[in-house]
């Protein structure tokens, strides 16, 4: 695995290469993509029916076949292998007590002169998930993303996947049953994404789609962003560790391929002051690679976009992480907790040598859908709030708008707005 | 005005032209948006400058001068009316009263078993706010976008705002001085938003883009998503109104104008039970209309977009304007607050005959930047929060990772993710 040092001469290009690992080609697909999207919006089920055809092999012949049933979800979760099914529950609960910490409650305020304001907090009416198909199939991402709906207190909460050969993944059919999901359709790629947006004969308009997919889905998200809301625009999987002496290189090692199996394209980064620990790590890394399942395509991602960063001190390898902003961070020193004040930007933080990412995965509880290529810097992890919106509340007295009112009208007539003036001094002359 | 009853024939076709009411055509101009865009990112500064030139009118001789300096923010503040100076500062006082109710916390939650998970919140780094110029350049659509950024507590605020001749908005700089707003620069249109988005040899690339704008505007942010998070992407301005017989028909005249003097596109909607009230208000429309500056534009607006509708009872009127979903919605009822819990969707609800929406716009204290068009299903109103991003914090002890290791490495495995499954094993044997 590659190591370099910021007092390499070339760092800061090596750097510069780091920062821009997740650009992806969402302005290349965009044409075929909006066709998609445009076929969608004109001819709704037909279209679905022939890209279906096209991509994922399969004839769709009648309308009913595009969704899947109740009592088919309702099977597989019964036929399930029974400590599969106790995973996806233990699963299933920690991520429901988590994300019900962070419901946020409507609240209202007072003032002497009688005016209220507060803020009301409703769910979305409809919430869309995508959930990809074929390899990528990951029960763990209906459970990320449904949960949060759920929890948010959506009545109505659909999700599309693909089935290529017309072949449903059975597990990801029970955890559907366990999420109480309304319905499941077999749609998958950017049809799946304009179909929910725009709604087609079947499938009905949703107000939020969440959910990760390939640059095909991202774009048409993106395209669909504004008629209605999104989560993000998720790119390849990647994770920065933070090491001090006191980590332990097989524990980096293995943690850094945890997010390399994922994917070519994922990017692995180890920052550490300590010399000896990178090389140590670099020689477990490859003692790992050899063993595993998907070597191919963790051995392309290390090679290609792994880097172990050596530093002079903590403060240079935050700042450097801080810059990064990783999707998921672990942290695995001495004390990791008292770095939590000075990291910025992350998806998530793992402290502490027996959290490694994955269990943040699946079972730790909090969201698994996290913002990539430094988007932390503005995004945050799926929450039950990209399921809700807020409204405003106001209410004046007589006492309030005769007291503000006419700073409020001077503002109104400063900006030419002469009606929005009288609004408010037709009541006050009404006294 | 017109006015259409629930119970006319072609009464649904007539609600279904108001739901459509804002359909823009951002993809009708993303071509030029997206050459202006890149433009921007192949010759920065440059480009700029001659979009300056051929929009704006005027020619920038050096870098420097795209930049106002603090000392004329200052300088405007200063100089500007002694009463519009206090109204300014009340605005801003109870906006950023309103505002710091909204600022999360971060939070940490602990298990018996040594879990420890929680939610850290951080400000974004930078935040770019975009203030139209010319006819529309508002001091208090400055106040309304930066005070929720500086509660959230970003170290820098800059604003782009255009300036045709080289004439800058006093007032506007005036209120910029006031939320100490790091930086103006002259520059306007998609050119801004890419700027802001991307990064020049002068402006900083943001991480944040708020603010109100053409379809020009509009289309950039939506281009420019996933480069940086943005609001929302906002259409023409609208108010709906329930009223029943208890409401005054001028009050809800004046306040159906206050919309309708903003754009021709604006929509102006009452809904109410009582025919006699709609008649009523239709007259009081035409008799504050002849009086008003910005006629030409209500009319029109009120003309093509206004209506009024005639429903059986309150339920129906309820029903319809949470499918018009309304960016303001104005509750004129004997007691409004009894329906707060019926009203699904809105971006800001005005309670009573003595809170008029232009109290809104400008002194009381919640944002003035709404969802539009439908859109208060999904989008919020502008808040602290979208200067803000959220890390997930996790930490297993020992024990925890005995316990919820094994399930984890379960569902691993069954994803086929091995190296997963390996990371959390790995611990599970070293003990």
């Amino acid at each position: 695995m590659k190591i370099i040092n910021t007092k390499d001469t070339n760092f800061k290009s090596e750097f510069e290469s780091i920062l821009a690992r997740a650009k992806s080609d969402i302005k290349g697909v965009s044409k075929i993509v909006s066709n998609i999207i445009d076929e969608i919006v004109e001819s709704g089920n037909e279209a679905l029916k022939s890209h279906i055809e096209k991509f994922d092999k399969w004839t769709v012949a009648k309308d009913e076949d595009l969704l899947i049933s109740q009592n088919d979800m309702k099977k597989a979760y019964e036929n399930i292998d029974e400590n599969l099914r106790n995973a996806l529950h233990t699963a299933y609960d920690r991520i429901k007590v988590y994300h019900e910490k962070q419901l946020p409650k409507s609240w209202i305020d007072f003032e002497e002169n009688g005016t209220i304001l507060g803020q009301k907090v409703t769910p979305v009416d409809r919430a869309g998930l995508y959930i990809p198909g074929g390899k990528a199939a990951y029960p763990s991402s209906l459970l990320m993303n449904a949960i949060p709906a759920l929890v948010a207190g959506v009545k109505e909460i659909v999700v599309c996947t693909p089935t290529p050969n017309n072949e449903v993944n059975e597990l990801l059919l029970a955890a559907c049953h366990l999420c109480g999901v309304s319905k499941v359709y077999k749609v998958g790629g950017a049809s799946a994404i304009a179909a929910m947006a725009y709604g087609t004969q079947t499938i009905q308009k949703v107000d939020v789609i969440t959910g990760p997919g390939n640059i095909f889905v991202a774009t048409a998200k993106k395209l669909v962003f504004g008629e209605v809301n999104i989560d993000m625009i998720a790119g390849p999987s990647e994770i920065g560790i933070l090491a001090d002496e006191s980590a332990k290189p097989h524990y980096l090692a293995i943690d850094l391929l945890s997010q390399a199996e994922h994917d070519e394209m994922a990017s692995s980064i180890l920052i550490t002051t300590d010399e000896d620990l990178a090389n140590k790590t670099s020689i477990e890394v490859e003692n790992y690679l050899a063993k595993l399942e998907r070597e191919a395509i963790a051995r392309k991602s290390i090679e290609e976009r792994g880097v172990i960063i050596v530093t002079s001190n903590m403060e240079e390898s935050i700042e450097l992480m801080n810059e990064i902003a990783p999707e998921h961070l672990e942290v695995m020193t001495k004390n990791p907790f008292e770095l939590l004040p000075y990291i910025k930007h992350a998806g998530a933080i793992f402290l502490g040598e027996n959290t490694p990412e994955p269990i943040g995965d699946y079972i730790a509880g909090p969201n698994h859908t996290l913002p990539t290529g430094g988007t932390a810097k503005f995004y945050s992890p799926l929450n039950v709030e990209n399921f809700m919106k807020k409204s405003s509340i106001i209410s004046f007295s007589k006492n309030a708008i005769s007291k503000l009112g006419e700073p409020c009208a001077l503002l109104a007539d400063t900006e030419g707005l002469t009606a929005h003036a009288k609004s408010v001094r037709v009541r006050l002359e009404d006294k």
